[in-house]
């Protein structure tokens, strides 16, 4: 396998469904860290090393430097919302940042207008939208995504376009025969048909256009045969699904802990308390479905518990989502953890995350479309396993299990870099540091 | 390099200096997981698996199904310590098991007596025994010690030994002159010189008999260039330092998640409270200091301030350990981490561990007595850094700085074991699934 | 007002609807405590003191010394339950108290066995028993309870009889027009009336008898016009509802601490997680809600937004309590409060309380049984408000608002007791201290 | 006993020795309430209420509105400090409140200017200062203080002065002969006796100017034999020691809560971190003895072990103070309760409070001048005890134990109110709710 990387040069045209608390996070977080008044703190792509060789080589160029990445400069921003505020006017509103860094760039952030959003009342029943495209069918709202895309290339002078879902979870629904082909799809497009969710009309619109797609919420949106069969066909590369903050990023970080040592566990209760817009969409019962389905297969697929059945095949997973207003955007989750060890004596772990939602949401919105746009130069076509990292459900091959445990996520992440860039894989084994010294004696 | 390992005939001797809470919970537990009334939980020699070949091949044997370790059932007990109880009346002190668990093996347990052991007030001042060797010089008890091994391994008929030190923490010292090389250490040995604490007295009786030696408390025992030498020279496997339980545990599991997602961590406290043996002896100052050492590098080594000033450059990390007798055993800690993301954005994670520490360690003692005997039949002489997965404060060659992440430790220590059974490594790279499937349509 | 006491000579029979966790931890542990292996902890009437006089006089007898309650020694068991399980039995399947103890008093435990209970499933839908009185109207349920309690006090040889409610919660229901009036009540029970509950025929058939009625659960009960003047009329002690453990406890802990302080609070969040039946039982919506009308009620009494709006104006308030069989009778709750101080400045409160539900319960009931009886011989009839301080939703007079400040209500429970012994009521205003110094000098 | 009291007419001087975090967000609270821009939440004086009366009758006047207190715009602010810093620039580096608050004020509080101090290094060792008075002995620096009084009282044209320490806590001294007596006390300060601490001159300045003195740390300072006897014989109000905030607040909380249901508690673990001047003096142990004296006696007085000894006569109670600089002032602390119920059940309570350091201390800084005043208004000269509610360490007269209950202390403090504006006294019987309903009917 052959990775030559095209050059990231020209314009990079970021476009986001959903402009709301993440995705003007992520914008104006870009923006500040231009005009140099903010870092881009937790993303891989700006801050992250990576190692190279043997450890005495010390070699650790940050990723930036060692992948052929889209400059910051060379990113141009764009979206849909169901709201027609801009982008300043929306970060205001989402009330994440001090208001005296949003308004240190408002005018950068004034600029970016969203364009009408394709939405149905129907999948998001706690949000009312007015500033929608007018009713027709969906196929036809497919082809205005695609003319949007279209004429926001040429109008930003961009050499490529990248797509990242920032919208709300939709209703839970379930792959069906109409999300089998590309045919049954289309033709499902036409006749409206209800398991046509409105993040697949994007999805598919993106694909078609050869603009990667990677989709921040649980929905299924690209995860269907139909749309990953086409991604292959076109070229095109997607990834999936839900952004990995907050509680699941903490239990994908503890779970494979507590694995890793063969300590059992036989309860996970975990409660989480926000109360921006993502909380109160999550007050639904449809959509919290979708958002639960999600958070409860990562427990399962670290601990395995058919292959060990006396730590894991009692297990008690229960994940809660409380809308509570007093705490806005600022997301706290609180994790009791029974496990049991020698002897099955009951020990107990308590995490409190006073986290923010969007601010762990942004750095993943910036990595994304850095490396989708990375692995479309790099002709790494449909779904881009290598970045499960990012998300609470990656998407994954038809009979292939997803990874959950972050760590081997990032040596995935890590080692495909290097691979495509030519540099040995790394495995840890780390022997030959002793047998050296042996031999040097 | 060829692995041929040496079968796992005949018995083999477990000694272990310090036979206290830790040590009684390790014996109690293999006896009763003999006699079918518990099981060996959080030992990966006993019920980790390990996956081999590619996800979709679906082979993921136990750990004791594939490298060839002893039997529990071969294994037989003895040790050191300073008060004369035998095991039964040791662990009943320790107040760890259920009384009834312990009278259900009283017999087993009543039938290994401690030796008496090499014991210097100076180390440890908040001991006091009378179950000691008589006062010698530091030479002469280390003779007493090879006497001790050759005896017991003859009248217990073993096949090999293997010591896993579960003593007490002594006081700090440093590496000075006299560690340096064999012959002067021996010198010092013989002049009572006292920077020979009591613990390199026995990793220097263990090496000289070929007994493989790990160390589980954070002094420096055969962490010494002298030692390492003459390790090397003799073909003798050891390991160290420090069993990685509790706090510690959970530190080098939560602080590569927050390093593999590039969030920045400005503060990092840590409190413990515990109301064992151990706790009194660390309520020393002198002791404690020997253990913060240990526990406080473990940070640095992970993050790699040098290599990411941006988010690692001003982290403050205080570790506190408080004597609390009300707890006894049941270690608890808590853990403030105050973290930064997107912009800065500072967001704070708390983490209350409820466990037990000699149910922590217990397994570990297991796991590092099985697999120093494989190390030792497979040849691998000298620092074994691939049980680093083990220890606070892994022993390396010098010059190279330890790895914390348990992660990574983690997939160090399996490829090790695929490597030394001729397995292929695992790098997690996965794209041939991507590929395979591309060349199947 | 004359508070002539009856002495408490002879049996005091305690009868309990509801012999389940609470109810036979409550038994067992008074058994236990007759045979000397166990203590009354957490019950006032056992072991709470009670200061008389001035500071300076030292004098703080036991309340069981200062006033004239049953003894333990003359107390007998009963009560009625859906299962037939005697009360050993029922104690073992709770799983709330060692085995081994129960063991020690199987006898006592195995002779009380429930009579058959009166029970609708309509109101408890996460229940089926099957020990229950055969279908007839409400009215004459209600005549065979009277009869059971009229046999049971033969049989028992009973001075006097005493019941506590310590049955699950029933469905939530609110008073209506058939509740107004004795007359109503009983047309309505003769009609098999919907509005009329298990738990209000229980306490009618109570007081029809001349038994004081305390109700530990959140159902009406008791508390509707027709009963309390029923009480009334007949000289007849009542008490409720719903006992005072766990969360809530806290609650009126830590509320009125901060509401002393005049801080400011916006937003209390409240969640549980619990094993037992208790927690099986509110699974079901419709008898959480009667829960959680009981438990929201709390803080709003103690803060009286009404009287202070800067302050309590906005306080957003969510209980929520969730099912998790882990954790069996070991309830835990977790609570995060939201608060501010001078200047508007925000800070957080964070309280995880692991309790165990019948074991904080069960002294409630004994306290109860005694001080009703107290109530009863002292003639202090109709609604006992100064037993308030057990309850989490105190039943009042009409019109008057209860005190949830459990500060408040221990001193109306020590005042009341000095008030019908003829001590001085205590005010803590002690500047006599200094005036008497100021002479003395 | 008459309480004719004074008007509280012309303006009142506050004045503070120590304007450092405390003190400055005190001062720059009131300025920031007196033009609208804040309020003193935390105020029991401007935002509490008081319930007259009965229940029913619904009166809970504003203790402002029932009390004559001199009103926030009458108060003129003064003090000393080490450093030269005025108010506007000691605040901002504080860092307490947001700088945009401070700026909205900034005239006001730049026209604050300390005057020089009276300090002594050995008292101290964590600080250095250079605007402090000239060497001299003790005695005549009193006499400095006494002339800074005066003439701060006639410059700023006020009619009462009243002073609140809000200065750093002074290294542990015993009370001695010196101490004893008035004349003892004075000539010792003529001789330099290392025993006189700057705490106690400030406080005999106060005394022999008729100026209200009220102690906000745990040094002795007027709680001594000579100072009481002094401040009664000039009729001078004093008060003391050591402000309640923070995690001391909430354990005289929660302990009266615990012993109000008779549950035992067997250990009581307090751990702080915070990162201001006051955590760097307390990292001196010679200072945090003294702290730590004050910390601890509260429980051993709420619990009352020789009264309950099968409750709370193994209490194991340990407070742990940490210097940790990234959290500045916001102080956090972290409990962990070892309690135990109904047949002695083990169970525990974890405590997090993420609080404020001077956001707390503030409005008591505020409430103990203006009741002081109030106090020396009212001819109530000496201890004042019933400010109690305010103090760890609750200033009494010899011989009498304090109250730390708070609950006990507002009642108490509430009951004082009542008492000398001529209101009944509450006692929360309330018998008489249920006898007026039986003759009403």
């Amino acid at each position: 396998m052959d990775y030559t990387i095209e050059d990231a040069k020209g314009k990079l045209g970021v476009l986001i469904p959903g402009l709301g608390a993440v995705a003007t996070t992520f914008i104006a977080g870009v923006e500040a860290t231009k005009v140099g008044i903010a870092k881009p703190i937790g993303s891989l792509t700006q801050l992250g090393n990576i190692r190279l060789g043997k450890r005495t080589e010390n070699r650790y160029p940050k990723i930036k430097d060692f992948v052929p990445l889209a400059q910051l400069e060379d990113i141009v921003f764009g979206g849909w919302d169901v709201y027609s505020d801009n982008v300043y006017e929306a970060a205001t509103n989402a009330k994440v940042l001090h208001q005296q860094q949003l308004d240190a760039i408002r005018p950068q952030l004034e600029q970016i207008v969203p364009m009408k959003a394709v939405f149905d009342h129907e999948y998001v029943k706690n949000l009312d939208g007015t500033h929608i495209k007018a009713k027709d069918t969906k196929y036809n709202w497919a082809l205005a995504l695609m003319e949007d895309m279209r004429k926001f290339k040429e109008e930003n002078n961009c050499d490529r376009l990248v797509i990242v879902w920032c919208a709300s979870t939709e209703k839970y629904i379930e792959t069906s025969a109409i999300h089998e082909t590309i045919e049954q799809f289309e033709e499902a497009m036409k006749n409206d048909d209800p398991n046509i969710a409105p993040s697949m009309i994007y999805a598919y619109a993106a694909i078609k256009m050869g603009v990667p797609f990677a989709n921040g919420a649980p929905n299924l949106s690209c995860d269907i045969p139909a749309l990953v069969e086409l991604a292959k066909e076109l070229n095109v590369a997607i990834a999936g699904k839900d952004f990995k903050t907050g509680q699941t990023l903490m239990k994908t970080i503890v779970a494979p802990g507590l694995a890793a040592r063969a300590l059992g566990v036989n309860g996970w209760f975990s409660s989480n308390i926000l109360g921006n817009r993502d909380g109160l969409v999550l007050d639904d019962p449809d959509n919290f479905k979708t958002k639960e389905v999600s958070k409860l297969s990562v427990l399962e697929e670290i601990f395995q518990p058919e292959q060990n059945p006396e730590l894991y095949g009692e297990l008690y997973h229960k994940v809660r989502i409380n809308y509570y207003p007093p705490h806005g955007d600022n997301k706290e989750s609180w994790d009791n953890i029974d496990i049991f060890g020698w002897m099955g004596y009951p020990m107990q772990i308590k995490i409190n995350f006073l986290c923010r939602d969007s601010i762990l949401a942004a750095p993943i919105v910036l990595d994304l479309a850095l490396f989708m746009d990375l692995a479309q130069r790099s002709k790494m076509s449909g779904i881009q396993e290598w970045l499960s990292f990012y998300f609470k459900s990656p998407q994954t091959a038809e009979g292939l299990k997803p990874e959950h445990d972050i760590f081997k996520q990032l040596i995935k992440l890590q080692n495909t870099l290097r691979h495509i860039m030519g540099e040995d894989l790394i495995t840890h084994l780390g022997l030959d540091y002793y047998q050296d010294l042996v031999e040097a004696m």
